[in-house]
């Protein structure tokens, strides 16, 4: 038969899936020695059977709780309800994954009106065991009884108001009888029934609550969306209560085996003597430093300092512990691997290697890729952090802090900055005209655009600090506002951003500045000993190019060719071409264009020194070159000498609905293939110059036909100057392209798969229209994470699946690699992993994170 | 060995893939007994090994060319180059598919200095010859040595200048001799070599000629654009001339065995005497008619006669044939089955099934679908157009023509219409908000958008000639001024559209009324007894439906609600809704639509008598209920009492960059449930009036998460209401919902593929941009057809198996249609049988059309 309780030392570690992590740690602890409270757990496959069984606790469980109730009962010599010395026990959940907060939990559990006083008589204490007794009322009432809160609030305050005292401490023995009395009605009227004496009936009715709350809407919910399918049901612990509110010989703290903030390799932790666990986390109290227990009681903190060694050994890893002393015998209530900063991650991780705690392997496996932003971008001091509360919250576009005063246009950005200011670039959405002004701000802030907007895309190759799509922030550029909720701002203003969460705060919050240190070089060089795919990187200058190399990217795996449009000479050209008349006319004015063009792909390929460089040919549709302010629109009018009349015409006949759909990609160059030819003929001249063998990509391909017609055009311009070193491939980003990949892959050298835009037709979501519901899909569970920021594997990657079979069953070693955002997105990088891509491109400043990512993948796919 | 060349008495009409159209039907006719100047074909394999052998003519085949010739100098008893009586043949071009004009064409071939002078001396007509000698010179200098057209007419001109003569026919014989010698010349000083003068070796080179004008441009893009694919050459006809122009005994004529305008079982046909088939094809002598040969040469007209008859039911098809009398004696040239308008097409296939010369499966393949086009809307008077010259060409949007006075406004169309003016609706693109004027307007023109575009979705439901995207037509709405190319028109100014071809002309062409015939009517019986696929309509009105339900419709496969939005009182409650603050204002608001969608419901559900009716929820972006110009926002903000600012505010905050991926379909549901609460109610609730049981269609489902989340709106709404007969399930429209479609299927009971918007997401193209590059990509070949016309069968076709697959998978009954554009046109439903979908939905003047095809389709596969 199934066994569905087990005592403490009948567990260990390996049995999270049947005790959760919770109870598989006590049992852990409990068999190593450590003084855990006895206790036991009941199953999670005990919480299947409950649902099974129309959500009831059948006789075989039933019985199995009762047997091991008596043993714990003579192993502490007490008994439930008793009116002497009763049993109290804790009924805490634990799933086998981590689910903070989303279950319930029962304190002080087998107090009733009887067994109450016997813990005043145990204890000597008739106000502890009276303020335990209307916790647990409150505690039972509502977790387990379904009383609304503000019932038990209202009862305490008539109390306090009677007694005309304004805290739950200055109430006395009597006062919380009348509390409890109170409770008791409360129950009874909200309810209709009792609140239950029988401490057995308490238990029972606890241990359903608990495996009742694994399906609320929370906990299915968090599920969802964290991913969480594969478990059954949540365990229950039961546990003996201890106290460290019994006195100044009893206390309670918690402690890390190292610094969780630095990674230093010392004991860290706070405690409070005669307090309570939440007292230690409320901070009504100032808990202290650990060390300072030594004086308190040297006995208590050798064996602490014992455990916590022993712990960590054991486990290798970081642990994060609970202790209670309860007059002066010390119990531990909990060990888990702790938190970390990323800093202290990859130093802790180093540091295990050099201490041969764990190999090189496990390093490099345990340091969560998306930490290392830390080391790579500012951060808001985190202590001052939480002393502001954010106005709001937009889209994490790009990690970093920045603080800075308000601007609403990209040339007084610049202008400002210049005269010595740190400005904040705020706009509804930027554009490739704002460059400039985003270079030479500190931060930016949009209120339109998603994960993939211009703002995020531009923002992440600089390394900049970006809020992207904030809804809730009401910009005026015209009139200089920035307006959320009920706070206004206006240009000087100075606010502060934290990319990494995508918050915005009112004034100045101090930041950190971040640093690499040699554990992080050494950590990199171990994730390119195992990892198996090529990095490279998102790079449209020799500077991002260079940046990107610093970082270790081993190739340019996408630039952008229009964002060298945007400069000085460059966009008047260009604008010459898109205003032309005539195909003679359009290449008098690429003509200009290719000498800025050639010396672009110069510089590039001297930075990259002979490593692959992917150069994708123009992509967006011709209206972004244009203005659209009526300002602008007059300067330009009498730069290039068109009548405002003409180029408004200009501007309406090149407007689109959905320019995401649109004119644009390798569409351009099917009707002007002289921009093909112009670019290829700065691309080949350049690699002539520098030796390069340039990788030539076909943008938004979705029929062969298309990539054969810009291929044609490619080849000849290659002949006629006689370059034979070079590959031609294309972006599978359209859905179509994906499905005839077989096709395409008979005249492409090499696949780029661009998620953005495969995201964003595979889905059929706008990038920069999202922000209005993708925030209420990820709440609602629909879509596990924004799919702009991690990989859609269920859907884009279904197609990515069938673009790398096809393409391999026609031209068996095609490359293949990523270039949308997502390459540098753990999951994702993981999953283009496991489909065999051969290199995966992300921002310069995604590298490192890229580089782990894919050292981890290539681990566990061993 | 293989055989490379046929005598036209060794081949049959079952030849085609080998002899080519052309060939075989020469073989056949001479097998018959219809007197066909002797010949032979080089077959199609032959122009395969030609290209093999690096576009040479091998030995072997030159061998069996040579066989030949002998055997037919035999059996004509004359010589290729004879100087008193020579050979002259014909070499033509014929491939298995037809290629119109493609490929080349050499007559008169044989002539030389010497031969000449014999052809002169046999036909006694000095002048005949050399004009004969100079049009040989001239056409194989063009097509077989490449010397520019040109040179050859600035040698005619400059002996008709010194001569001083306008017309060719002024030359006499000494012209003639002096226009040969200087056609000699053109070609030695064009191409370095001069006029080959051995009748062999014009031969040769004429048959690699042809072989060669297999794979010139033109003929390579019209057999993509015609998806010509598993072809491997063309053949080549090599026949004996006979002429109609050696005299008053000779002539020419081409007949049809019946009237091809009318269907009527009528000879009909015309000739010319002394005359070449070019002069009765160009028109400067006007022909006869063919019964006047009678009176001519009642011997030869009783043999045509004849002929004709026994070719009609030999092919069991109207024939198209080509005859030539040669000095009093007959020669048919060429016999196909002939070219037909709609009418005539079905007329003839009912009455040859009364003949008992083909089956009803034969006469229900015989149509041309959409042939049925021209028996269901109006039409240009063939004759009329032919004396006008469009303007411009925009998409063939909706089949029908329209002549009417231009009105740039919905609003002034409906006024003038109520004045009793005839006129045509000009605008950019349309919006729901213009109905009312459509409906109005004989005709619409719009200068953007595609052929699933607001203006022509609507404008084929209504069955109204639409021609949209018309990027040539400059139009602007407020200065009312349409302008195209140097035409300018104004308000009142009429035109006329062709809305089959997408022409457009300057004032008026005499339209002709279509009549539906009883024959039809037996036509569409005999179809429905043999599809197997439903046929349903796509209808959001009582009168649309009731118009389906004349045409055959066996329910309605696409009610859009929001189609019903836009009248009166409802607009109002709609944009109430929008601009509501909170969940209460809305579903205040929503609750006035309740009894107005109620009644749509009801009305529909009345007409459909028990058929299946689909109703698709609420589906497009909220922006598109609000107004755009500024005096309607004036308006309304007066009518809703808000102010102008909080309008524009709105409207601003609802613009979206890319709406065709924005926040809409059941994205709108997920944000706005009450929307769906609302809708669900009114169907549910008119059910239960009607007895109706309604398919609930949830649009844009991605994920099952979406899906899940509006089912269960809905069949909370049908518990309340206890409703228990409906079906609940999903448009497939994004390219996520098809790949995962067994998910989906798990949860929705049908679904409907959505080919408009699975289209544009699939391919990247927005519907409503296309204009821009789709005819450049069809004219280049990437598509063979608009892909928002025809189905694209590989890419879009391949998520539709995918999903038809997975579907299946999960739910084997699940009920599978489409309810697309691509519902009513014939390929696309031909595709739909093949993966089995139960049924198609169209717009209601497409019903016939589809059934037709979906006849064409069930009989095909068998």
């Amino acid at each position: 038969m199934e066994k569905f309780v087990y005592a403490f030392e009948e567990g260990n570690k390996d049995m999270v899936e049947v005790l959760g992590g919770k109870g598989a740690n006590l049992a852990e602890m409990t068999v190593l020695g450590v003084p855990v409270p006895p206790g036991f757990t009941i199953t999670t496959a005990a919480c299947d059977v409950f649902y099974k069984d129309g959500k009831k606790l059948n006789d075989s469980i039933l019985a199995e709780i009762d047997e091991r109730l008596v043993k714990l009962e003579s192993v502490m010599g007490q008994k439930l309800g008793d009116d002497s010395d009763p049993l109290l026990v804790s009924v805490r959940s634990g799933a086998a994954a981590s689910m903070p907060g989303m279950m319930d939990t029962v304190l002080n559990l087998g107090l009733n009106d009887i067994s109450v006083e016997g813990l005043a008589k145990k204890t000597g204490n008739e106000r502890f065991a009276w303020d335990s007794y209307r916790r647990f009322i409150q505690m039972f009432g509502d977790v387990v009884m379904g009383v609304p809160h503000h019932d038990f609030e209202e009862a305490l305050e008539s109390v306090k108001n009677t007694k005309g005292v304004e805290f739950d401490t200055d109430l006395d023995v009597n006062d919380l009888k009348e509390v409890v009395s109170k409770y008791k009605d409360a129950i009874q009227s909200a309810k209709g029934t009792s609140f239950p004496q029988n401490p057995k009936e308490q238990l029972i009715m606890s241990v359903e609550a608990v495996f009742g709350s694994w399906n609320n809407d929370r906990a299915i919910i968090y599920r969802r969306i964290n991913n969480i399918s594969s478990l059954v049901g949540t365990a229950v612990n039961i546990q003996t209560m201890v106290f460290g509110n019994m006195g100044e010989t009893s206390g309670t703290g918690v402690c890390f085996s190292r610094n969780p903030s630095t990674g230093e390799n010392k004991f860290y932790g706070e405690y409070l003597m005669n307090a309570q666990g939440e007292d230690v986390v409320a901070g009504i109290r100032t808990p202290k430093s650990i060390e300072t227990l030594e004086e308190q009681n040297a006995e208590v903190y050798k064996q602490i300092v014992e455990i916590k060694d022993n712990l960590e050994k054991h486990y290798k890893d970081m642990q994060d512990m609970e202790f209670t002393i309860q007059e002066g015998k010390l119990y531990f209530l909990q060990t888990r691997a702790g938190k970390r900063t990323g800093p202290a991650a990859v130093k802790m991780a180093v540091d295990m290697v050099d201490e041969t705690l764990i190999s090189k392997e496990e390093a490099v496996l345990r340091v969560d890729p998306e930490a290392l932003n830390q080391l790579l971008h500012k951060q808001l001091d985190p202590v001052a952090k939480t002393e502001h509360d954010a106005l709001t919250k937009g889209l994490p576009a790009s990690p970093g802090a920045a603080v800075g005063e308000i601007v609403f246009n990209a040339i007084e950005a610049r202008d400002q900055v210049q005269e010595g200011k740190t400005v904040i670039l705020v706009r509804t959405e930027t554009s490739p005209e704002d460059i400039e002004g985003m270079n030479a701000a500190v931060g930016i802030l949009t209120s339109r655009g998603g994960m993939t907007s211009h703002a995020a895309v531009v923002a992440r190759g600089m390394g900049k600090c970006c809020v992207a799509g904030c809804g809730d922030a009401k910009i005026n550029e015209k009139e200089k506002s920035l307006v959320i909720g009920d706070n206004s701002f206006t240009e000087g203003d100075f606010i502060t951003l934290d990319g990494a969460t995508g918050e915005v705060f009112e004034g100045k919050i101090p930041v950190v500045e971040p640093t690499l240190s040699g554990d992080f070089g050494r950590l990199m060089e171990w994730a390119d000993e195992f990892r198996t795919m090529k990095i490279r990187t998102n790079a449209d200058t020799p500077h991002d190019a260079e940046t990107a190399i610093k970082f270790g990217a081993e190739g340019i795996g996408l630039c952008r060719t229009e964002h060298m449009f945007f400069e000085g000479e460059r966009i008047k050209a260009i604008r010459e071409m898109i205003l032309s008349k005539n195909v003679e006319e359009r290449k008098l004015a690429l003509n200009k264009l290719l000498p800025f063009q050639k010396a672009d792909f110069v510089g590039l390929f001297n930075v990259m020194k002979g490593k692959p460089v992917t150069i994708r040919l123009l992509d967006p549709p011709l209206h972004e070159f244009l203005p659209k302010e009526e300002e602008e629109i007059k300067e330009i009018s009498t730069t290039l000498n068109v009548s405002v009349e003409e180029l408004n015409k200009k501007i309406e006949d090149l407007h689109e609905v959905n320019p995401m759909l649109g004119h644009r990609g390798c569409r351009l160059g099917l009707t002007y293939p002289e921009i093909t030819e112009m670019q290829s003929r700065a691309i080949f001249e350049a690699a002539k110059e520098t030796g390069a063998v340039p990788e030539i990509m076909v943008p938004l391909v979705g029929d062969v036909e298309e990539f054969k017609n810009q291929k044609a055009i490619i080849v000849g311009v290659a002949k006629e100057l006689g370059v034979e070193a070079y590959k031609i491939g294309t972006m599978i980003e359209v859905p179509r392209g994906a499905l005839t990949a077989d096709t395409i892959a008979k005249e492409a050298e090499f696949f780029s798969f661009g998620t953005n835009d495969l995201t964003q037709m595979t889905l059929g979501f706008s990038r920069d229209d999202v922000g209005k519901f993708i925030p209420e899909y990820v709440e609602k569970g629909v879509y596990e994470r924004d799919p702009f920021q991690a990989l859609d594997q269920e859907g884009v990657g279904q197609l990515i699946f069938i673009a790398v079979e096809k393409g391999r069953q026609t031209r068996p070693d095609i490359k293949l690699g990523i270039c949308g955002e997502h390459g540098g997105e753990p999951s994702s990088v993981e999953f283009c992993n496991k489909v065999g891509l051969n290199y995966v491109s992300c921002s310069p400043f995604r590298v490192p994170i890229a580089k782990l990512a894919a050292a981890q993948a290539a681990l566990k796919q061993k």
